[in-house]
């Protein structure tokens, strides 16, 4: 029998964009752009401007752009940065089926192997989205269990799923393809541990690089283990994967995963998103103001819990996983956006004071119906008000996901928003138009030029 | 209660040189020796030679010395080449405790890290030995069910200590060993699926370049969990640890454990050593040639046997990691040297046939012994020889352990036996004197300038 890592890349090796459906070609774009503006934006946050001042100390060729800014760097710098940057506002897309952040792996380090070779815009995106397709495949024989444990997915999977995006980009032959695979089953890292921490997004830059490293030393023929994913003492045993190998044996490449990806309205923790979009439904819908409420319960599956691990944040990336300030931001202000992320707004009395009035409680009923329906994070928001109404809203899934799909229209304003933030509104709108045309672009450095960032940006830590 | 990282930061940041036992300080510059010596020689294998050229290729500044060549880079290129050349030939020291190779990961981190600031000789060891320290009772702690499951320890617990070793030499605050840690712990990788291929060796490059990394990103106020160690989903939980967490807490610093660190004798896995010193003995007493052999049983702890997975092995690397060969060179040849693990040599027809008269069996009594006397691989060989004699042979510990260690006249000379496949043999006599005297040097680099390869060295893949 074929070994997995031979499937893979066949896989890869013989699927030829033309041959993917329309429908996922399209999403992949809308992937590329969501990914691209929320990085733009992210390169303001501290733990990209520290990455990036390590990547300027240690140089290297000029190779690859750090988006957001000036610099150019050599391949490997550039992918573990603008990673982190892409990921640090977590505000970027999310998978169910690849257990993690996709894009914010599978961006730095597609652009980054694009560079390399200067290829075509379809080029870069047909890796892409079949490191999409292989990252959620495995994510799927990966399991939940593999991330209660305590496993960051776009870490883990995640190096799995760039080196094959590298490998497609860099033309790799199937043997050097499975030798990517294997060195970087031996790179996936990265523990949940770091939730809420500036080690969250190392993980989505950390997985960015290592996976191009994994391609760039199979293309020089380093070797690896053929069966570093199925085997005894390999990737999906060690990591607690599940015994349904077959799975990705059978599947890879039907009914293409990235469909079912959700893209973010808000820049917090996929897991708090439908508890917004219920407390924001039932405060228009009842005209609710804040001082009315008694109290507030959010219910959702017990993993959920384990991931919104801050009842009473006190910094920006803390509130990004706290059901309990996001809920209460809804609440209070109608809205949650980039701003209720800054540490000042965090700390602000108002918002301290209602987060204790938001409980937070597992419910293993939405367990079953989140496994079942493939859902993330289905929640019940129940607000009691101080004159003895009961108000409650489920949502089963956040606007953004496969259910309720965000419109080219809804990611242009998004990206926009984001890219602005450094772009000058002429070149966020150019850069825009490039992507989604991205099919007809020669050369990928034709875009990057464009993203160049003409003036210094504040590299202080 | 401290938290563990706080308990090792404190540690790491009061313990002085001077306040560390002679005994402990001497083995520290054994080890430092031994693994520039194996990393010279481990410069000549194709792993490190691909490295070399990814990193030539990606370029950064001159920061640090790629060892037994010509060129400086980045010192976390530097590292990465470094940590795989230390590697490679599987010649560099073990360490039970550890549960993996110490010195290979870091020697690297903390030279890169010492020549970006020019540490003084004495600077440089004090932070190699707390590495160890730390790293060694933080094996202790993840124990035998954490490698047993896949990890390969010089990746994973090799992660933190190279990089505790870097924050040392970097002379961090407390608050930044800290984060150094926490960044440390989702840094960690590697799967022992890949023994026996060249990203074996990568795991070492890995961790020592991940390691300093972490130390630098903190350096510049990266942050981290700071119970990325222990926390629910944290380091030792999720990478298979114990439950007596206590151990490292109430264990570090007392009776140093670089003391039960190993030196091999012979360039090949240490789960093989003990087999072929019982090999050795037995021919050099009965004067047997291979002809007269009908048979061998070598017979281990089972814990062996899942990792010399190679019984008819093919190539080099392989052979490393194969019972059977390294066995069956002692008894035809009576010594098992470097050249034994060219691929040509392991191919030839004699070795393959006698290769096939070598059995390995599991003996679950000597997991018992290895366990209650902290001892690596116990080992029994039984030679049936054609006339009807049987001939036995137990070795607790191969040579080069802590019950028989090397001396300073051997180390000396496994040293420059290394050292001179690329150096000359002025060259090599200086810094090894350099080496045994490195308290009394003022400044790194002029212990690294004095290794740079003034010839270029052939860096074809």
């Amino acid at each position: 029998m074929m070994k997995l890592a031979e499937i893979i890349a066949q896989y890869v090796y013989e699927t030829d964009i033309q041959k993917i459906p329309k429908a996922v070609v399209n999403k992949g774009k809308q992937c590329l752009l969501d990914t691209i503006g929320v990085s733009i934006f992210g390169q303001c946050f501290r733990a990209s401007k520290i990455a990036l001042n390590l990547a300027l100390d240690m140089g290297g060729k000029e190779q690859s752009l750090i988006l957001g800014s000036p610099n150019y760097t050599n391949a490997y710098w550039a992918a573990f940065v603008n990673g982190i940057s892409a990921h640090v506002a977590d505000f970027d897309d999310s998978s169910v089926d690849f257990k993690g952040h996709p894009s914010s792996v599978l961006m730095p380090a597609a652009l980054a192997a694009a560079e390399i070779k200067n290829v075509s815009g379809i080029k870069l995106l047909e890796g892409f989205i079949l490191g999409n397709e292989v990252g959620s495949k495995l994510g799927q024989v990966m399991g939940w269990n593999h991330y209660n444990i305590g496993w960051h997915g776009t870490g883990t999977v995640g190096t799995i799923a760039a080196s094959v995006a590298a490998a497609s980009i860099l033309d790799l032959k199937p043997e050097q393809i499975i030798r990517t695979i294997g060195i970087a089953a031996s790179s996936a890292a990265g523990i949940r541990q770091n939730f809420g921490t500036m080690t969250k997004s190392f993980h989505a830059g950390q997985a960015a690089a290592a996976g191009l490293m994994a391609a760039l030393l199979a293309e020089k023929g380093f070797d690896a283990s053929k069966t570093a994913l199925e085997g005894d003492v390999g990737f999906i045993k060690v990591f607690n994967g599940s015994d349904t190998i077959s799975f990705l044996r059978e599947k890879l490449g039907d009914n293409y995963s990235i469909k079912n990806l959700a893209f973010k309205k808000y820049p917090s923790c996929a897991g708090t998103h439908a508890a917004v979009d219920a407390a924001l439904f039932l405060k228009k819908k009842y005209r609710i103001e804040y001082w009315q409420i008694d109290a507030v319960e959010c219910a959702a599956r017990p993993n959920i819990e384990s991931i919104l691990i801050y009842n009473r944040p006190q910094t920006g990336l803390e509130a990004k996983f706290s059901m309990q300030y996001c809920t209460a931001c809804a609440l209070i202000n109608g809205k949650l956006g980039i701003q209720d992320f800054e540490d000042t707004a965090v700390q602000e009395s108002e918002v301290q004071e209602f987060v204790k009035k938001i409980r937070f409680i597992s419910d293993p009923e939405f367990e079953k119906v989140a496994i079942e329906r493939n859902l993330l994070a289905p929640t019940r928001v129940k607000i009691f008000l101080k004159d003895g109404q009961k108000l409650e809203q489920t949502v089963l899934e956040a606007d953004g996901g496969p259910l309720a799909p965000l419109s080219w229209g809804d990611l242009e304003k998004k990206y926009l928003e984001c890219a602005t933030t450094v772009f000058s509104p002429v070149q966020a709108e150019y850069v825009k138009k490039t992507i989604m045309d991205i099919e007809n672009l020669a050369k990928i450095k034709d875009l990057t030029d464009q993203m160049v960032v003409h003036r210094k940006i504040d590299q202080g830590g």
